[in-house]
C-alpha cells in the first residue's frame, strides 16, 4: 500500500508537509502543494479516513442529526440540509446526515469519534441532546435556539416573520386573523422553539391591534388542514384571516375550507409562513407564502460549525432571519361581516 | 482510558466475548451478557468507532449514497431513505446519508475505510457509480436496476404498475392515453432506469391496444406540469387520459390543463404512478395515485446489503414490487371526442 512516507519522498517533501496539504491544516507554498498533488496522482495514493482520524484525531467529517421520521424532512426542511452539506464540501468536509430515534444512537454518535463536529436541527427550547452534545464536549452548532439564548445560534427571524404577515393581512383590510400551527406530541416545554416564538409572536401582534387571538394546533397533514377549517369555522367564524405555520396542512386547510363553503381567498385570506414559493404554488389558488431563508440558514449553521473546529470564529454568532414575502392568490380584501 | 480488557476481567469472561456482545458477531447466553453490559455501565465504556474500525476492520456503519440537489429528496424518495435507516438500526447498524456530487468525493468515500457497505438509489442504465463500487469491492446493494439484471436489486415493478394504470383507464372507457415522465439533463442511457422501464412499458401497452403513444417528458416541478398541460394540448389533444409519472409536476399539469379549458377529470383523466397518496391528497382535486412501495423498497434493499455483509445471503435478491393503486377523484369516464 501506498503511504504518506511514499508520497514525500517522491515529492521531496517532509511528510508533515504532505499532511499539511492532505488535513488542510497549514497553508503550503502553491508549487509544493502542486508537486505533492502530482505524486498523489502518480502513486495512486488513497487516504484512509480511519488511519488519519487516528493520526490526527480529526475525521473532517460533520454529522446533521435528525429525527427519523418517515414524514422527515419535508421541502423546506430539505432545503436546510442541502446547502448545509454544500457548504461543508465547500469546505472541505464531509458531511453526513445521522438519523437519530433514541438516546442510545446518540450515545453511540458521541462515543464513536467518527465525527468532529455535529448540526443541530428542530432544536426544542428544552433539548436534551443539547445537554448532552455540551456535555460530550463535541463542537456543535445548532440551526433554532434553545430556551438560553446565550448558545451561539442561527435561526428564523420568526417576530419579524409574523409582524410581516400580519402587516400584509392588515394592508388588504383584515384585522380578525387565527394562527394554525403545528400540534405536537412531546409534552409542552419540549416543543421545537419555534413553535413557542411563533404563537409569542401572534399573541403579541393581536393584542397591538387589539384583537381577539385563537391558535389552532393540529397534526401536519392533509387531515390536519381540514381539522384546522373545520375548528376555524366553529370557534373562531369571524376570523377573515389565516396565518399559517404548518407546511404539511395547507392544501387540506384550503379545501376543507372549500367544503365548508368557504372560499380562499373570497371569504377567507392564507398566508402561509415558514414554507416555500415552490409548495405555495402547488395549492389550488396558489399560497402567498413567506418563503424560509432554508439555503441561507443552512450555510451559516454549516459555517459557524467549521469556524468553531478551525479556530476562526471571532465571536460565536446569534443570528436571525426573517422569512421573505412571495404573494400568491391566496391572499384578497377582508369581506365585510354581518 | 478504560479499555475492552477492563470490561472483560470485571464480567470475568475472555474480551472475545465482550467484542461478540459488542459487535452482535455472535450469540452470547443471556446471562453473561447482562454480566458484560453491567461492566460496561459500571466501567463506564465507551466504544470508539474509529479504535474499533481499526481493530476489527468493521464500523458496522452504511451509507446511502443520494445526488447533493436541493431538490431531494421527495417526499417518495425520503420514504425509501427512512424506512431503510430503521430496517438498519434494527439490525445494530448505523446509517447515514452520503450526499454525493462527483466523482472525487466518490473516490473520498470509497478510500475512507469509513463504511462496511453501500446502497445505492437513482441508478442508472450505465451507472459509472455502479462500476466503481465493483471496482473498490466495497459490498454494496441497488435499490434501482442497472441495463445488467444479473447484480443483485429491489426495485418498482414497473411494467406491472403500468399495465395497472392502463387497465383502470381502461375501465372508464379510455383509450387514447399520453405517458408524461420527466426529463433528465444527463445525456440519454444515463438516465435513471425507471425512465427507460416506463415508458417502454408504456409503448408495449398502447401497441397491444392497437392506440399511438405519445411520451412528455418535462421537469419536474409545476413549470414542468404547466408544459406538459401546454405540450398534451397541441400534440395530442385527442387524448381523454395521462399517465403521470413525475411527482413534482402532478400539481402544474392539473393547473395548467385547468387554465387551457381541461378539467379534471371531465375532459382529461390522470394517475399518477410510482408517488404517495399523501402527495395525491395535496391536490384539487385529489389524485388518483399508484402509491410506490417505498417503505418495502427500503427495508429490502438495506436487508440485503446486510445479509450480504454478514454471510447470511442464500441468493442475491432479484425483486419486483409494483406500485398500489389508491383511487382519487382524478379519473372519470372518458368524454366522447368528435
Amino acid at each position: 500500500m501506498v503511504t504518506m512516507r511514499d508520497v514525500a519522498e517522491r515529492a521531496n517533501v517532509s511528510i508533515a508537509t504532505v499532511s499539511f496539504v492532505l488535513n488542510g491544516t497549514k497553508r503550503v507554498a502553491p508549487e509544493t502543494r502542486a508537486r505533492i498533488e502530482a505524486a498523489i496522482e502518480e502513486l495512486d495514493y488513497k487516504r484512509n479516513v480511519v488511519a488519519r482520524a487516528l493520526a490526527s484525531s480529526h475525521t473532517r467529517i460533520l454529522a446533521l442529526l435528525h429525527p427519523c421520521r418517515e414524514a422527515w424532512p419535508n421541502a423546506t426542511g430539505n432545503r436546510f440540509v442541502m446547502s448545509a452539506a454544500n457548504g461543508a464540501r465547500e469546505r472541505g468536509y464531509d458531511f453526513v446526515l445521522w438519523p437519530l430515534n433514541d438516546d442510545e444512537q446518540m450515545s453511540h454518535l458521541l462515543a464513536g469519534g467518527l465525527v468532529d463536529g455535529v448540526l443541530l436541527m428542530e432544536v426544542q427550547l428544552r433539548d436534551p441532546r443539547v445537554d448532552r452534545l455540551i456535555a460530550s464536549g463535541l463542537p456543535f452548532a445548532l440551526i433554532g435556539r434553545t430556551e438560553d439564548e446565550e448558545l451561539p445560534y442561527v435561526d428564523m427571524d420568526f417576530a419579524t416573520t409574523i409582524d410581516q404577515a400580519v402587516e400584509h393581512l392588515r394592508s388588504f383590510g383584515h384585522r380578525r386573523m387565527a394562527l394554525v400551527t403545528l400540534r405536537m406530541k412531546d409534552p409542552a416545554g419540549n416543543e421545537p422553539g419555534w413553535i413557542t416564538r411563533v404563537k409569542s409572536a401572534y399573541l403579541d401582534a393581536m393584542a397591538a391591534l387589539g384583537e381577539p387571538a385563537t391558535v389552532i394546533t393540529v397534526e401536519g397533514s392533509s387531515a390536519g388542514g381540514r381539522e384546522a377549517a373545520r375548528l376555524l369555522s366553529e370557534d373562531f367564524p369571524e376570523a377573515t384571516a389565516v396565518i399559517l405555520v404548518n407546511e404539511r396542512a395547507s392544501a387540506g386547510l384550503i379545501k376543507g375550507s372549500r367544503a365548508l363553503g368557504r372560499t380562499v381567498p373570497d371569504d377567507l385570506s392564507v398566508i402561509s409562513a415558514a414554507t416555500s414559493a415552490e409548495l405555495g404554488e402547488m395549492i389550488e389558488p396558489s399560497l402567498t407564502v413567506m418563503a424560509a431563508p432554508a439555503g441561507q440558514l443552512g450555510r451559516l449553521g454549516v459555517n459557524a460549525l467549521i469556524d468553531q473546529l478551525e479556530g476562526a470564529q471571532d465571536a460565536p454568532p446569534h443570528v436571525l432571519i426573517p422569512c421573505t414575502l412571495v404573494p400568491g392568490q391566496s391572499v384578497g380584501p377582508a369581506p365585510i361581516r354581518q
